[in-house]
């Protein structure tokens, strides 16, 4: 694979693609509906937060210098970007885009000046 | 903006890197342990799931032709990739490629031969 | 065990002692805090939706005419239900009152009389 | 109201009457099949994560004495159990029994003297 192609296979489009002729190849677009899509999401993000419950946030923050956790951890962030990316493309969303949009937003909502060093402004970023 | 930039804010890179700064303007760093931005993407998922709990499987599908309803739905796909770009980034890990990695192993695990058209199979795409 | 002890058993409040003297028989306690019994809670849920991600609205209707299914769903109800109980017992929040309130409140925002049959005065039961 | 009717609504059977009494006033039975309740208890997990998503592990400890805290937490709570006790209504499973049917599996998968005060083991209470 050269340089170029490996580099567009990071875009989250390609994902979208290659998730698309997967669930095309397998008939599975019937069950690919938005609604059952959420609800996949929602299970992945689950098994995510099952690897992180019983760690204090310290213990968090070094997980991925144990490689067998590490590597649970990135498995299930993993699960749940394809999720989200197969739930975006059926609706015809930009993931990104969308992402950018509620950045903004927040932007305005929280300007630095006002909000520096506070939890309770940080509940939406 | 130059057509180049536009292509480049579309990377999931590049929002990284937004938010990044987005959180150190605001000191908020210290918020953004692993376990602290799970839980904040979980609750994003909860406002998605939300607004699709009641739809039918086939208003769902039908979703983005309302505009407030489809705006909204974005709107929350916005927030859960926020904090899913942020949580891998904190954790070092590539969003698009643990995907990709986890797609080729469900590849393997789910021949089209073998599980085409079954529900059953299509528990994990 | 005679019918009244038996009884008994059925009572949140008995199953919050039992889930406590669990904990201390382990040391599970320091565990148990709120922010991390929360986590386990939507770990928990998100298995169970994992269950009737894939199913159509009336095959989720029938889901306990299946016993293997139906088992599993049955177990996963369980294990919400262990999560709840305990973290409302830690927090000192009697959950059927904390239900009933909720209810009440419910009853005044959505009076039968003007959201009779409509899903989208449903968000909130 | 005298004190054991008093009681007697503390019961997960009567808070499951009351819901289906609610449900049937405003006809939205046809809205609660258990793939649409399992969704709405996921929505209402993911506000209670919302609430504590930013706090550490102490401050969660003390949530309650914060009134206004404490209380939008016993009100996620009480939402949660709503629409969890709503679930195992219409699949006809009885809330206290299944957790402790659960437990008791725990205690066998986790004796206490081989598993005191490891997070590891924790993993399932």
């Amino acid at each position: 694979m050269s340089r170029s192609d490996d580099r567009n296979l990071e875009t989250v489009a390609a994902l979208a693609d290659q998730l698309r002729r997967f669930a095309q190849d397998r008939e599975w677009q019937q069950f690919h509906t938005p609604k059952n899509l959420a609800m996949a999401l929602a299970g992945e993000v689950g098994e995510l937060l099952a690897e992180l419950q019983w760690l204090t946030p310290e213990e968090s923050i070094r997980l991925m210098a144990d490689p067998e956790l590490g590597g649970r951890v990135r498995a299930e962030i993993g699960d749940v970007m394809i999720y989200l990316t197969r739930l975006a493309d059926v609706l015809g969303i930009d993931l990104v885009r969308a992402a950018e949009d509620k950045l903004a937003e927040a932007g305005r909502r929280y300007p630095a000046d006002r909000v520096r060093g506070s939890a309770a402004k940080a509940s939406e970023s």
